[in-house]
């Protein structure tokens, strides 16, 4: 493949609190703030607490998901008196890093997300980007403390619902498990790991350094699983079995137990192997999804520097 | 030690979601009421949902914390229109299953929690009686899916301040680690297998079997320890160190590392030996507290047996 370039990468966003129970980016974002890391060598770096409110209630969000906001359309929808906080908030977080789709918006906008279930470093992309699929693979060869994956999911941009879709690049890091409410000090050190590569290589890019391209594996989404439901009360009658529980990315073949129900009986998988993440999320029961399915896919990136003036 | 007798406990009381979102209790009485479970052989087995409407919104609690709401005090109080919901629901509880220190009370009264902190199996107590430290050798002798602790949390009984001191005898099976608002299957059916185990046990002591005496351990409160915080803006400034979190119950030492700041420094422990619980507990982070601290005593406890008429 034919190298790429791309213009520098010199103003990054990373945002922490867009759900507020998940506490390492909560705490990231106030340890940056508190240690003024706004510049980076090249790279000025802006932390924004993303929804405060949520934040000071320690819980996902105060009326609506602050990060199924960030549509062309509800971005654009005018505000009334009876819309949601988390509405006026993504408008103003656009405002801010955006607008979304322009060219003043940010270079790169990195949301800081923690899971329940157990799938170590995630990068979600929304769309395929050589930059972000670069970060990704620097990522993954630095790391250490745990698997890094990246998971694609495929929206038009004027679709695309969250945060990390407002810049010019971005993506999402999603790091687990951590309960909500709760801050580990293992997975924050991911997190702050993760985050302090990403400036890493945005320097080296700025500073004319070539990657060299490759092939690498990402994960898109197939489908949302639900829990068994009692037909009458609509209440869960199962919980996730446990070889599947804690086993995010493993392949589920058919016949391989999903749920145990409350009375003891095993559910199994039927249909196509796939492989399973966000099991058992938290914050999933409410959206009636116990696990999504995802194929494995090879992408080959050409290699890339920054476009010289 | 002289063998004691005491009446049979024919009447059992089985509560959950005393914290609504403490998820394997909720889901424990839910089956049981599915099951219709009610009699099981000698002893009557009443099932409550203690809080429902933290239930429904799957919060620890509404207005404030109802597992803190019933020590004689606040079971008399008188309610005003003013009154939280949970004090309401206290004094409703106490109407239902005591009263409390009274004959009519249930014999016996077995609440289930979930905890953030990996401490496996414990039964919390707060005071020394021999038929719940029976129930709880029965326990830990049976069960083998997870180690069983006793917690004394030595309170008189007016000031004793959760829903088991309404019963006759009674105790709370924490079960952790499970993040609030999941339900895992592995820790679902470690709550299970306790519940049929004290059940169980009641049933063989009111069929006139003696259980043998002997010695049992136990961790008795000291103090609690909060986390460091920002002497200006009183926020946390450090997670529980790597080395510290998961371990309760591992005897934490003079110089063993007890916090990691989120500027990277290693917080050590100082003063004297004691043995580390809920530690970085979900609930207690506005409690200020990140872990408890106990000592560990041996009780013998001597044999018991029914009261022959």
């Amino acid at each position: 493949m034919e190298p790429v370039s791309f213009p520098p990468l010199s103003r990054v966003a990373i945002c922490g609190g867009t759900h507020g129970n998940e506490m390492s980016g909560v705490y990231m974002v106030r340890e940056m703030q508190k240690q003024r890391a706004d510049q980076a060598g090249s790279v000025s770096v802006t932390t924004v607490m993303s929804n405060p409110r949520a934040v000071e209630v320690c819980r996902r969000y105060v009326e609506t998901d602050l990060n199924r906001c960030f549509t062309d359309a509800l971005l654009s929808t005018p505000i009334t008196e009876s819309a949601p906080y988390e509405l006026r908030r993504a408008q103003e977080l656009n405002a801010q890093l955006g607008p979304k789709g322009s060219k003043q918006a940010v270079d790169m906008l990195c949301d800081l997300h923690n899971t329940t279930a157990n799938m170590g470093t995630c990068l979600i992309m929304n769309c395929i980007d050589w930059v972000t699929l670069h970060i990704y693979k620097y990522i993954q060869s630095k790391m250490t403390s745990s698997p890094v994956r990246a998971i694609l999911v495929e929206n038009l941009s004027s679709e695309a619902y969250s945060l990390d879709s407002v810049g010019q690049h971005g993506f999402s890091i999603e790091v687990g498990p951590q309960p909500t409410g709760v801050v580990r000090a293992d997975i924050f050190n991911m997190v702050k790991e993760a985050v302090d590569l990403t400036i890493e290589w945005l320097q080296g890019f700025n500073s004319g350094r070539t990657y060299e391209g490759g092939e690498v594996e990402a994960y898109t989404f197939v489908k949302s699983v639900d829990y068994p439901r009692d037909p009458t009360t609509k209440e869960i009658t199962a919980a996730v079995h446990p070889q599947l529980q804690d086993n995010d990315f493993k392949l589920l073949r058919p016949g391989d137990p999903m749920f145990l129900t409350f009375s003891g009986e095993t559910v199994k998988h039927e249909g196509e192997e796939l492989y399973p993440f966000f099991v058992n999320e938290c914050a999933y029961y409410e959206k009636k999804i116990a696990f999504h399915l995802a194929k494995k896919i090879t992408l080959t990136v050409p290699s890339i520097s920054v476009k010289k003036d």
